[in-house]
């Protein structure tokens, strides 16, 4: 494929780009960010730029005038490159930041507010000792805690004199026997100067025990690591302490994956002899895999990794720390815990400085785990007193709702069919599989998207989400996903299992067969739309609150990157709110534990909604299934909670002459007869 | 041998002894105690009893006057059982104990002042709690520890909020990883109903970091572990920690002496290759024997020890740890710890509950280890105005000199001479060893009490102790230690190496070969005395006192235990006080460490003397090499220092018509010439 150089001003970057890529890839290739609150669906028409030469096509104007486009103004998420260009990032685009001072004075981007090391309760200090003598014959370790403690200003020797009742017979500066083996050869090693990094643990109040976690010559410099554990990927995030900075960042397949692809099954696994250990080791090797690979790539020494912060659902969080998950997964859904305790490296094995303290971040519940209080504090929930939808679909669905002061949270079981699992023709995100699908709703024949440009091979979530819609509003299904096999098209056929689309032939596909939707596979998808929206419906009534209440939809998890929300609101997974309250965040639980990483403030935040979110166990929830089964049609039994749909609805019903399902509504636009309704 | 039944009043306890036996043994194989202030040498009269009827010989009766003896009094230390017998224990001879109520009714003695296990920094609730339902789902660990935290008198929510500015952002109980992994199935297994123990590690303040280190169903009996690391002989105590008491104690050599036995050769094995953890899987090897003898005697399970206190010297306790020893032995002489740092048992694989607190107790330099410390606080020394100069002679020879307000220390390397080692004939104080030798100052010829009874093997500490005072007063030997070969005696003779003495013919001893002291020997002795003897010289000058200002003797270790306080004072070993100042204590080292296991007083009278004890290195000591020379002689080359001895001198030379170093002294009592004089 033939590569383009596209130059980004006024920072003067040069990027090389594939036919075909959008200017908002050319500018994240470059390093820069722009802002795209609309997730990049072309619609906030904030990431406009200006196109000053050069060949690009423009996929979608909407939300620039004329005026602009005589201007060169383009969508940075809907233009193409297809040819070398120089395009202009208007400088209010950019994403705004706080600019910190890194030792090196290059400026460093961290997009929040941090502490610096000496108050992440982490400190590192050099010290420069007499040696030993034989008249000066203080112990080594002695030697070096004296020094160590006047520089952070402890002791006081009254006040911790061991004769004095009440007072403390233990030493005020803890050093763990990893350390203290080999202390000595240390301090002779660096000639009695040494870098000393002491740290609390967990975030322990500033007038807790403080330990000694590393003693080497030289310099240090030291480094922490975000951590995300998901079902299905592992995400790390190397930090340097000092700047903040991200320096490297690495995702990978969780090597779980090869004993079940849900937590379900991997509970069940770790249940059976020593499975509990197997997907202990399969995590452990998978994060320490990252752990060198950006080491590596940033030739830094993995000892120098002082802090690790643990973002993931319950499960997984259990299964890294060895902890049995069984009680999960069987009524009434008992985790073993939920709360942060402090845990050393070495326990479960992490590749970093042994000592370095694991810090699991708070879950609420068995199915409300980490990564969603990370996620709420990284969605700023903790900042507004808007009324927020937090919503993280990944392998399960999990939501919050609420504002700074109350938090109500679920989990669906949405199931994995937005993944591409358990539908026909799934599959995940990758080269090959379709991620778009719009459907002519004169021909309805399809047009597609395909990630990496060639021959089709399944279709992804993204494509699934789309391609109901389309076939909804095209009317090829029905209100309640059935099929219709009259509408003239070869595409809409009898499969075996039913009614099924055709969106590529076989002599179009890589596999060289058919890729179809079948009827199995739509009632799937309609399942787990249904379960997702009850929970937004469940949540808001429990609190008493209607769903149009909410200001602020939040999509975190992988899944929200390649949400379509015109398509999600079409299809009833989205409530029908405007646009503009959407919010695309990307992976919010690798940066809830990036944030609590390096910031006091961030921590005690997670904390503070892992204590005050209140879970709403939908299992137990008599109102759930009823919500449930109203949402399992197109988009939803009640019509008039997706007023936007119904008019779209009205419009390309009258324009496909009845075609579609209108006939079957009655006046209050609620379908007349069972779930297997629809049809004039 | 025939087997005698003693009966005891007014227990009442009757037990079989073979003919031989002491009547102190028979008293302590009934599990009674007698107060032996001189340690069984019949000097003090204390140990005095009353035979009613039976069959005795008294060796000794000294101290007891005629109508005592008229009156049946015996000294239990001195008195062979030949028969049976009825003997009466006066109440006053009996310990001094506090009587405390174990939970059995059953009265206990502990022989100090100790905790409830309620203020020993350790608890054990019962926590009864309402099962998990779907309204009520809080997680397994939450669950328990507020339950805890309530018991506890911990919490108020108010304080660790974690949103406050300051607090804490930890957990206020901490539950380790290790317990972490079975809570869920414990409480599961108890149906929520179960005993919890929670413990501050190492003492910390009262208001420290709690944590949990055992959850199991049922009711729980805390026991505790001390633990005397020594050179050659490991001890352990099994202590219940609610009674207080010792229910069973165990010793056993040091597994590490395969490895050499001194601790300098087992610094040099550790410094190669994997001879560090050699060392420690050897060591940890006999404590784990031991701690399994114990608790399958008394029917304990080892998971219930929660807490182990450790005393030894320095180099036993690096090597306990893992930690390199390697520059103890090199000047300056710096051990790599000396202070207490809390460990958790399974860190160093100790065979008790893998979170038990392991409490290695705080040292004072490379020479001076915690068996010093806690020997120092279980001699009392802490509680006294009067100076006292305390000394453990075991494979080593520490001492310390002082009172309750100061107090100084020293080791010098006496050579294992006093073990045994080093010396032709030497061997353990095991069976067949002579224990002790008198010589004939007519005949020369030796009489000897041998360990079991049987044929004699060799020469243990005692007998080289009590012979090298026989040979010196007999005249055998000079005061330079040199063997006079002209006194017409066949046991004194030329033998390879120089001058020896026969203490056994060949058809005598067990090993088919005459059993010799020789000129190498003596010397070897001579300089093991002489390195002590200085040692408390240089004690006594460095605070600018005399030997004579000391008030009390303590005298701790193994050798203790079998030293002859006469014939020490003969060899110029100990010096020239009143016999009513020395006290006999027996292996203060393990005692320290189980007074210090119970009582948190305790525990703060080692740690104040590991602080305030002044260390002094006789290597870097001016004074010392002068010392150790003048003390080379028998007893002394300033024989005024020894006044009972220059009489006894006197007048054993006067009966002896001129035989013994008598016209070697000048007018003020010092030698004439060099070394080497000596004879007539």
């Amino acid at each position: 494929m033939a590569e383009h150089k596209v130059t980004l001003l006024p920072q003067g970057v040069t990027v090389s780009v594939p036919t075909g890529a959008l200017l908002v890839e050319a500018i994240e290739r470059a390093g820069l960010d722009l802002n795209q609150p609309c997730g990049g669906q072309g619609r906030c028409g904030r990431c406009a730029v200006v196109v000053e030469e050069g060949a690009v096509r423009r996929r979608s104007a909407i939300r620039l005038s004329q005026a602009d486009l005589a201007a060169g103004y383009a969508l940075a998420c809907q233009t193409v490159v297809e040819g070398d260009a120089r395009v202009f990032l208007p400088p209010q685009e950019q994403i705004e930041r706080r600019l910190v001072t890194d030792k090196s004075a290059r400026p460093v981007e961290v997009p929040f507010a941090y502490d610096p090391v000496a108050e992440q309760s982490l400190r590192i200090v050099e010290i420069h000792l007499d040696p030993p003598t034989l008249a000066d014959n203080l112990d080594d370790e002695r030697r070096l805690l004296k020094a160590v403690e006047a520089r952070l200003g402890m002791g006081g020797a009254a006040a911790q004199r061991p004769g004095a009742r009440g007072s403390r017979l233990g030493p005020a500066l803890r050093v763990p026997l990893l350390l203290r083996r080999r202390l000595g050869a240390e301090l002779r090693e660096g000639e009695w100067n040494v870098s000393v990094v002491v740290e609390t643990d967990a975030w322990s109040s500033p007038r807790g025990l403080w330990r000694l976690i590393d003693v080497a010559a030289g310099e240090v410099r030291p480094y922490g690591l975000a951590l995300d554990i998901g079902t299905t990927t592992v995400t790390v995030y190397l930090v340097d302490l000092r700047s903040g900075e991200v320096v490297d960042q690495a995702a990978e397949y969780n090597g779980q994956i090869a004993r079940g692809e849900d937590v379900i099954s991997r509970i069940v696994y770790a249940g059976k002899g020593d499975g509990l250990e197997d997907l202990g080791a399969l995590v452990r090797s998978t994060v320490n895999k990252l752990i060198e690979r950006v080491c590596a790539r940033r030739k830094v020494d993995a000892q120098r990794i002082y802090r690790v912060t643990v973002s993931g659902n319950t499960t997984m969080t259990h299964l890294l720390l060895g902890v049995p998950p069984g009680s999960i997964r069987l009524s009434p859904y008992i985790p073993a815990f939920n709360q942060a305790q402090p845990v050393n490296a070495f326990e479960i094995g992490l590749g970093v400085n042994p000592l370095a303290g694991v810090d699991c971040l708070p879950g609420v519940a068995s199915y409300v785990g980490s990564d969603i209080t990370a996620g709420v504090v990284a969605a700023g929930m903790m900042d507004t007193e808007e009324l927020t939808l937090f919503i993280d679909v990944g392998t399960n669905g999990e939501m919050a709702l609420g504002t700074r002061d109350w938090m109500v949270s679920c989990a669906c079981s949405a199931g994995p069919a937005f993944e591409g699992a358990g539908v026909v023709c799934g599959m995940r995100a990758t080269v090959g599989a379709i991620e778009e699908v719009w459907v002519s709703s004169e021909t309805l024949e399809p047009t597609v998207r395909v990630i990496g440009g060639g021959p089709a091979r399944g279709l992804c979530g993204s494509a699934l989400l789309s391609l109901l819609a389309e076939l909804f509003v095209t009317g090829v299904v029905d209100r309640s996903g059935k099929f219709k096999l009259d509408g003239g098209s070869s595409r809409v056929r009898m499969g075996e299992h039913g009614g099924e689309y055709v969106v590529a032939w076989a002599d179009e596909a890589a596999t060289g067969r058919d890729i179809v939707i079948t009827q199995v596979d739509v009632e799937n998808l309609l399942r787990a739309k249904a379960a997702i929206y009850a929970g937004f419906s469940v949540l808001a009534s429990s609190v008493g609150l209607d769903l149009k209440d909410v200001q602020r939809v939040l999509i975190g998890g992988s899944f929200g990157k390649y949400l379509n929300i015109e398509k999600a609101i079409q299809i009833g997974l989205m409530p029908d709110l405007p646009w503009e309250r959407f919010g695309f965040l990307g992976n919010t639980s690798i940066k809830g534990a990036y944030m609590a990483l390096l910031s006091r403030e961030a921590r005690a935040q997670v904390l503070l909604v892992a204590e005050k979110m209140t879970y709403v166990e939908l299992s137990a929830d008599n109102t759930f299934y009823d919500a449930f089964t109203a949402a399992l049609f197109l988009p939803h039994t009640e019509i008039a909670r997706f007023p936007s749909v119904a008019s779209l609805w009205d419009e390309a019903n009258a324009s496909r002459g009845g075609r579609g399902a209108r006939g079957a509504l009655n006046g209050k636009g609620e379908p007349v007869g069972t779930h297997d309704g629809g049809g004039a």
